[in-house]
């Protein structure tokens, strides 16, 4: 999938919203335990619940590590289930990796060709060689870590370098290089969004990977003032606040409620920018 | 385990070698591709060809989630091996995560719960919150990418800050306060030996965990000679140079000889210091 079939489908679903999948085995309802694969069954209701209110579905890696070739197994036929049945989902594994050249190759080539996955999240620590193997996959796509949105964002990426800039800009400026606007995205959290307005005069036309809104009590509307561009160029995720709007059997209208109330708010600013 | 039991397994062993399990399934002797898992066969048969010329092993997360499923189970397998018959060993994940804190629970949980693993590499680039979740796990052990041996560490650890330091070294510094000497390690390559001075001086009485001597072509006598202190703080890793030493049938013993290789280099360097 390339940006512009991102945006494609951006605005088919008058949506920019990704589903995180941070399914966490002691939260699911109940009823669910007696499946065999009881996170695998949460998610597959998840996503029948939100499918056409969202674009991108993004499992995060620990929740499934967590459970050992189980939870693995719950990986699998979640990434298989949204690949036969909803075939315009972009699927990002949100796996934070990083390592030296051979290894980041392995890594890649489990993200992208066993599971299938359309993106990767990546930590940018190690710099160039740890990231290149990634892109050397036609048609997948690297996001890479820049400005997350936790407290400790504050400790490294918030650091000033010799020339005055902060190290999350040498990091977006210095992997400029590395691949182009159809194959790197950046990860930049909505918790302080006037970081994005600086962010989006380095780089105007690439596609933001935005967590931080929801649980994590980052602005929708500020999100969409700084960091919204002529191809929408947001992917915004919110993941407890749908997937736990409700832990009881009524869990998959709740999710759907919270997933309705995102994707018309994105609606309402695609319009104000005429994107649709 | 602390950090007085990892020296006394020097001392005793005459060693500071770790051995990096990065077995790659396409490079395991044809004879073992019958097995029913040939990842764990290959990994069985290193560790009994080379467990008393070690201290430690590091499986690398990359090379075991490449295979899926079947992947892990050869993961978990390895480490119950290690567990049950060789218990003095140090058993290092080499999976350098890093994620907000509740995603930082569920991997903490993974590796130390469910894999049992002794200690997990982790990126520092999220910050405090990402990497005390592990700490938090009673003889368990954080080791912290400070400065590695690719190529790529100089784009983003040699950046030059505005008081003059270079990230990798504000990333130790700051990340003093999170742990103690008995639960965080650093990574630093051995690939800039010289840069080990430096570290040594911030930081004197920590465990180093020394990769890029072997394939990266790093030292191991600049290692020691920069990186020794007097409870060794050392433990030195190859990976490549002795699992592929030979790729035939005779791969456990040229793999036995590369490691006691290293080993009598080692004994060598800490009688040197009167260590043993």
């Amino acid at each position: 999938m390339n940006a512009e079939e991102i945006f494609r489908n951006i605005q088919r679903k008058k949506s920019f919203l990704c589903i995180g999948l941070d399914t966490d085995f002691k939260k699911i309802p109940r009823m669910l335990l007696d499946a065999e694969y009881p996170v695998f069954e949460f998610n597959k209701r998840i996503i029948d619940a939100t499918a056409d209110l969202a674009i991108a579905y993004k499992p995060n890696l620990a929740f499934y590590e967590g459970l050992g070739a189980a939870g693995y197994m719950s990986l699998e036929m979640t990434m298989n289930y949204l690949r036969s049945n909803y075939p315009d989902q972009f699927i990002i594994a949100d796996a934070k990796r990083g390592d030296i050249g051979n290894t980041s190759s392995m890594y890649a080539h489990a993200f992208f060709r066993t599971l299938d996955a359309d993106a990767i999240t990546l930590s940018p620590y190690m710099g160039e060689d740890s990231i290149t193997p990634f892109l050397e996959f036609k048609g997948k796509w690297v996001i890479l870590l820049a400005l997350t949105s936790n407290q400790g964002s504050e400790d490294f990426q918030w650091l000033q370098l010799h020339d005055q800039r902060h190290l999350f800009e040498q990091v977006i400026a210095g992997s400029m290089k590395w691949g182009t606007v159809n194959n790197m995205m950046f990860v930049v959290g909505a918790t302080r969004a006037e970081a994005l307005e600086k962010i989006r005069k380095l780089i105007p036309e690439h596609f933001l990977l935005v967590p931080g809104v929801g649980s994590q009590g980052g602005s929708l509307e500020e999100v969409v003032r700084y960091g919204m561009n002529d191809r929408c160029g947001l992917i915004v995720n919110a993941s407890r606040s749908i997937i736990y709007a409700d832990v009881t059997n009524r869990f998959e209208d709740a999710a759907r409620d919270e997933a309705a109330r995102l994707q018309k708010l994105m609606q309402a600013s695609l319009q104000a920018r005429n994107l649709i």
